[in-house]
């Protein structure tokens, strides 16, 4: 069976550059996949992207990798695909890849799993995520939640490392609930090494999910990058556990970043493994949880993806994109003032005012003395 | 030795109105104390103190309190007073009596005990509340952030209640800290009754404050006044450990309305003793603070007392009350819109603008997109 072009060119794309990167998506954006494909292995690039792609252009394992997709159950989500998250993705449109151009939107993603199509996978979840070395309490909160929030129908996204993660995963698994683990590697590789049971059994009913292509292994910049497809991929990121150099922190920060809400739960005052929450939530860098339903609450009130089924009519579908990433920067309760909103949706102040100028014209938003907030 | 009459006078109006009373304050500020007597005693009063003070004012117990008050080594303590803390009192200023009645500054403060003069006492004062049937957890954090508190000078206010209350207490007496307890009865009154010999420690090196005169039973009413007290006495009040339905919230809420810190600690998530602090911190009304150098952060810049010794001269000194009122319900870090200014200031939104004019105009405070923030 002869590969589809574009999906041909999607993976030899994402072979290549491994990892977010701002200027091919730009590329393929302007010249479509196939022609930014052809442009990347002839070398007819501007500067930036001819040293990213300079060390594997000249090589296509494409055929390779799809045979190995095949013999795992495995397979390549494009932006072709119905199950690709085209709502989920809208976030990264907010984010300001010249100041961080590692908050690209992933080319593509590599899936493996039967648990169902991606956006369908995608379409409410809430990644639950901690330190690898939490305490017992921590142990139980992150089983607690994760089983709560499968019994309100949420998807649990993860990474799949020691602790929280797995932990969370397992609960999920437990009540038969939805769970993805995104990691920083390729699906194929079992990372870590003990927890090739776990992703197995993940991918059994769930999803393992990577934009790094098969055969790639783990290097410490990518699980940053990997961090950031964790809190894309959800509606929330819930803290469980963290101490106060946790990767989890990196994750919540990708998570507001992309105007989501940032969950911690709180613990005994003097619990090292709690000192990361404690402070996220004393900074105002997240707000505190303690069970399913007050995440719920947080991450609940809009329901946002078209990928799979648009569902009924929205107020919201009438929005322009920017419009939408300002909307959903503010929460459901309470208001934000331009500079939380800026935070919080990635896009600058300055534009900010023709945006909140607009939405409040539709009578979407409004504004008092202590901010902005939703009218509708 | 004949007894000096403005202070017989305040005996005698405290003993008469027991407890907040808006209209005889506005009185005794309008006539003074003696005339304000007289006029009670005489019935010569606008119409809601005329009930108020119907029950009692044709009776006078001074003599026999005065007398009482030298027995068990106790004192009143009035606005004459070098002790009576003028500066913790400001804060009163800012309350609304018309909407709240209750929120009136006390008249006068009965007090026993040698630990040294009540504005000494107040000078540097954090208010340590919660459950009355705290876990082990809850009474382990309130003897460690008591003790802490002690340590970097701070006096620790609380009622005397069983649970966190003597528990603070116990640990400042421990550490030979000053600690007050504040009751909502008579000072000779042994309330809790079980807490008769810890009372009897407080007096000894610390001291034990009440509104009421002695002779007063404790009454449901009364607890809420003295929750008031409790927080006015204080920099800062730190909820330990509190269910959802705790009166150390109500304590917490005069705070807010005094413009003074809320700061509750958190504890495990699941832990019912602790949901009422999760609940204010979650909805905002209370700064998560884990040990007693986050609470010294919160209540610490501006040490304000100018009861006994001013020390040197500070910049504020040249604010009116209204500003000073606004400036110290700004925090040390970090901005308030107006909204949150009045809620914490006291003052109407509407009465605002003027004041963080001026405040602006001299320097004290800057505004930007977050709100207003302290410029010096």
């Amino acid at each position: 069976m002869r590969l589809d072009p574009r999906r041909a060119a999607y993976a030899y794309l994402s072979w290549v550059v491994q990892g977010p990167c701002a200027p091919l998506n730009e590329l393929v954006a302007k010249v479509g996949v196939e022609e930014a494909a052809r442009a990347v292995r002839e070398c007819e690039l501007p500067a930036p992207l001819r040293k990213r792609t300079e060390a594997r252009r000249s090589l296509d394992p494409t055929t390779a990798h799809m045979d190995l997709l095949d013999r795992i159950g495995a397979r390549l989500v494009t932006p072709d695909d119905d199950e690709w998250p085209h709502w989920r993705m809208l976030g990264f449109g907010g984010m300001d890849v010249r100041r961080d151009p590692d908050g690209a939107a992933p080319l593509a993603l590599w899936v493996r799993g039967n648990g169902g199509p991606l956006a369908k996978f995608t379409e409410q979840a809430v990644a639950v995520v901690g330190t690898r070395s939490p305490s017992e309490y921590g142990g139980y909160q992150a089983a607690d939640m994760a089983a709560g929030l499968v019994a309100e129908g949420w998807t649990i996204v993860s990474g799949g490392a020691f602790g929280i993660d797995s932990t969370a995963h397992r609960a999920a698994l437990a009540v038969e609930g939805r769970t993805i683990a995104v990691l920083a590697c390729g699906i194929d590789n079992d990372y870590p090494r003990a927890h090739g049971r776990l992703l197995r059994e993940i991918a059994r009913t769930g999803l393992v999910v990577s934009e790094y292509p098969p055969g790639v292994e783990p290097k410490r910049y990518q699980f940053l990058a990997r961090n950031r497809l964790i809190a894309g991929l959800s509606d929330a990121v819930v803290v469980v556990e963290a101490g106060l150099r946790s990767g989890a922190r990196n994750t919540a920060k990708w998570s507001r970043r992309l105007g989501r809400p940032v969950l911690a739960i709180p613990g005994p005052a003097d619990s090292a493994t709690s000192a990361g929450c404690h402070q996220m939530i004393r900074e105002g860098e997240a707000r505190l949880v303690t069970r399913a339903s007050d995440v719920v609450d947080e991450a609940g009130p809009l329901r946002l993806d078209l990928g799979v089924d648009p569902g009924p009519q929205r107020l919201t579908d009438a929005l322009r994109r920017d419009e939408l990433m300002v909307y959903e920067a503010l929460p459901s309760f309470g208001s934000r003032s331009p500079r939380e909103l800026s935070e919080a949706s990635g896009i600058r102040v300055a534009d900010l005012d023709a945006i909140l100028g607009r939405l409040e014209g539709s009578g979407f938003i409004a504004a008092d003395e202590s901010g902005w907030y939703r009218a509708c």
